[in-house]
Parts: structure tokens; sequence; C-alpha cells
């Protein structure tokens, strides 16, 4: 069986035109062609997509997943995607993969090619990389300015802040920044000061015995993976909550992880240069929560 | 002869690895697919392009886009663009395609499929739209805030501003909000109230004798079809210049237009609602130099 599968779908949102009669989703050759250089995915990175994990051949998370998918797609005025035929597609990937421990699934939602009116597609999986020394020596972030205030979701909705869309060459550029500074990872910080997300993972941090992230208010993407976290966190007595801050609070946080879907939870051990002290014993209690996550 | 050709290029950079002894470019079926669904141009946006007008067969200011090609690229850490491969394509594509008084060639350059190393390029051909209602009847804009200060180019280049990347979802996004505002088209204006430019345009003003266009230190791009303009104009007497001005001299000026390589020069005939005198004459004394031009 094989490492890497991708289906595209037919019919993938409510809105038609649709090929009647033709099958939900179509299984094709990763190694082939299968996208027109003319889709808007392409061109204008004019799209939409979510990484699901699929922890020993479960999708964890996956409705919340579908629900931000449809959300981003809100945002960007795509057509509602069909939820059923997506939850379709996925499952059909996932059990065409050779079985392991960790999988992940993207599922992409495109405007199409340009003038045809027919939205675009897929489902990929794939076998994880190995994360292991993310998740347990940690990574080192810089704190980079995302060069909008903390309430541009607000003010200037058309600047799609909290949608997952496809147009994520900024995203990629400051992991090169990092790298630069000889750093593995991003916390962006809005032009006024507040601590945002990384470029694919939200905050988290400890204090004592509550867990703080920054509110979904800052026009960040709402993680799937730390709503998970707090779920479980608040039934091991932890306070959960949401609130705005600055680089200092992470700083000085007795813990600060980016916790995403795929990776999962990555202790901060370094910002900026300096040196922090690593949780490895929730660290990795958080894990093997989010590991076991069966829905 | 078609209206529409597409070429892949075999070794769209300087950089290694190419396969040895292919051909330069390949011509393709615009109607199949030929790109990989994990490219990273549909999956992150993570490339560059440039449009470029071809009046009656010649691309028109064909350097200066390549040129702004190659600094996009650097912008994006990107391996450097093999220019003469590119102008081999561009020429063969335009050559294939069925002659017209009006057609364009888009370039674009992709990170390839994550991990290949390989970036992908291609250039696609067409006919132009038929512009002729908006560059006669002008097109009705708004402002819309960007989002970042008038100088975060200098204070955070890994915003990329200023390069022209293959995401551009809130460049198409704009034009969703100024069609909900009963407009055709947008100007960008800096958080800090700077006039900054059009998502696919650049922004010039006429006072007088003297022509106007925002400075290019404010992270836009530099606009290759503006260039050509001042050029010209210059030597018809008019005084050019760049500038820092914001929405009130836009609103104030004489005439005010969107320019671009392939719509060309387009008056402002509304801004906001509000209607603005076109200059009708020398709207049309740019336009029949733009078309005109042979390099």
């Amino acid at each position: 069986m094989p490492i890497e599968v991708l289906a595209f779908l037919n019919a993938p949102t409510a809105a038609p035109p649709h090929v009647v009669g033709a099958p939900a989703w179509s299984m094709v050759d990763v190694r082939e062609p299968q996208l027109s250089a003319l889709d808007l995915a392409a061109t204008r990175g004019d799209g939409i997509f979510e990484s699901i994990s699929v922890g020993d051949g479960h999708p964890q998370a996956l409705e919340p997943h579908l629900a931000r998918f449809a959300r981003s797609a809100a945002a960007l005025d795509l057509p509602t995607p069909d939820l059923q035929a997506w939850r379709g597609a996925i499952t059909a990937v996932i059990a065409a993969l050779d079985p392991a421990a960790e999988c992940w699934v993207k599922t992409v939602l495109t405007r199409g090619v340009e003038g045809d009116g027919r939205p675009t597609g897929w489902v990929y999986g794939s076998h994880s990389p190995d994360f292991s020394s993310a998740r347990t020596d940690g990574v080192r972030v810089v704190f980079l300015d995302r060069g909008y205030r903390h309430d541009v979701a607000k003010t200037s909705p058309w600047l799609l802040q909290g949608a997952k869309t496809l147009s994520y060459a900024v995203n990629r550029s400051v992991l090169r920044e990092a790298a630069r500074r000889d750093a593995d990872d991003v916390i962006f910080v809005s032009s006024d000061g507040f601590v945002l997300e990384g470029p694919t993972s939200t905050v988290l941090l400890r204090d004592g015995n509550t867990l703080l992230t920054p509110s979904p208010e800052l026009g960040i993407l709402e993680g799937t993976t730390q709503l998970s976290i707090f779920e479980w966190a608040a039934g091991e007595g932890f306070e959960c909550r949401t609130a705005l801050f600055g680089p200092g609070s992470v700083r000085e946080a007795d813990a600060a992880w980016l916790v995403s879907s795929v990776r999962l939870v990555a202790p901060v051990r370094a910002i900026d240069g300096t040196l922090k002290k690593v949780d490895a014993a929730l660290t990795s209690r958080i894990n093997t929560y989010l590991h076991a996550q069966r829905s």
C-alpha cells in the first residue's frame, strides 16, 4: 500500500455544476499531473485548506477541522463545501494509505480554473514526518512582526485574517527569516504589540495552573488542536482561558508551546536566542493525550 | 491557431538539477492537467509571476518585466530565473498564438513540488479581454485599508511587500469587496494613511502639468507600465515624479488612473461613490502610445 494517496472530489461544494452520475471522488496517481496551471490555486493562491492528523487510522478533531474549512470558504466567498463528500473522500484516502501510527491528510478547496465557475477539491494523505525531536527537545522561535494591527479582522475583513487560505507565501518566508536567525519557527506579533500565532501553529502558555492562548478576536486561526487540549486540560484541573498579551508574557511564562494538528505540541526552548525552560512532563502528557484522540 | 497557448520550461532557473539534453520548453495542451497538486504554487501560493502585454505580436516592456520577475524571485529566496530561457519561451508562446492586436502572456515561477528542490516555470499566452469600456468610460474605485504601515517593506521584509507573488487571495478578496460597494476596482491605503496601489495596478495622478505616482519606497510594485508612461510623458513636456500622498490627493487631482500592463490606462471615474471628471484626451493619448510600444 502506498505512503502517499491523492483523491480529487467530483463535487467538492454544494453548488452546481457537477458531473451527474460521476463517483464522489477519484483516486489519482500522485506522480502524474492532476491540476491545470490555470487553476486559481496556482495562479492566485485563491483557495483554502486544512491539515488533519490521523492517529492509527483515525482522523483527529475531524469535525472541528471541517467546520473551520467551511468558515474559511465563507470568508473567501467560496461555495459551501459539501462536508459529507469531504468526509467520504478523507475516509477513502486514509483507507488506501499504508497503515501507520501517524499519518495526516490535507484538504484543499480552490476557486477552480478562472472563468469556469467550478471549484477544485482534493484530499492528499501521507505518512507523517518524524517530529520526535521538535516534540521532545523543542523548537527555537523568533518573534516577527506580522504588520497588521491586532484588530484588522474586525476593521478590514477583506484581509482574510482568520481564514486558512492557500496564500501562504509570507508564512513560508518567515520560516526562512527564522532560519537566517538560527531558529526553527516563528511567533507573529501584531504591529501594536500583541502575540498572535505561529505561521502554522497556535501559541500556548502555562502560568502556574493556568493555560493561556491568544484570543481568536485577534484575527488568528482558531486552533483545533488547542481546543482539544483545553477540553482535556480542564478535566485535568487546569484553568484554561484566552487572553491578549505581549511577547514579554511568552518570555516569562512557566512554559510555552507551539501547537498544531500534525506536529502536535512542540515546547519552545529558545526565544530570540535566549534559552527557555521546557516543561517536559506536561509536554509528554499533552502529546500522549493528542495521539490517543479518536474523534 | 489557438487563442490560448501554454509552455512549460525545462530549466526555469539557473540552479540545477535540470534534465540534460531536454528542450528549453515544451508546449502543452491547455485543456489537460499539467501541474502536480503538490506543487507549492497550489498548496502555498509560493511563487512569483508577471503579466506582459503583447501588441501586434510584440511583448511590451519585456525587459523591465523580466527584471522585476528576477527581483521578486530574490525577495522569495527562489533561484534566479534563467532570463534567456524565459525570453525564448515567451517568444515561442507568442509565435504559436493566433495573431491579434492585443494578447498577453503570463510568466509563473514556483518553488516546485515540496521536497523536490526543482522550481516549476511556465508561460501562458492568450488573447486579451476587451478592455475598451474600462479604458474609455473608466472605473469606479473604492479606497480599502491594506492593513500595513507605509514602511513595512523596510522594517519587515519577510512580509514580501513589493514582490509579485502568487499569494493573491487578498488581491482577489478586495475586488469582491469593491463589487459589494458597487465599484469595479480598489486603491489600497496604508494603515497610516498613504495611497499605495491597486490590487493589480499602479495609481497615476495629474495635477496641472505634473504626473504623480506613489513612491516605490511604500513597499508597492514598481509599475512597468507607469515607468513607460513617465518616459513618454517627460518627452511630451510633463513633469513626472513619485511622491507620498493620501486619499485626498486622489480625490482632488485633475485626473486619476489605474495603470496596468494588459488593461493599460483606465481613468478613475468615481471614488467611494462620488463621481470624478475623466481626462479623456490624455487617457487616449497614453493608451495610443502604450499600444504602439514595440519593446
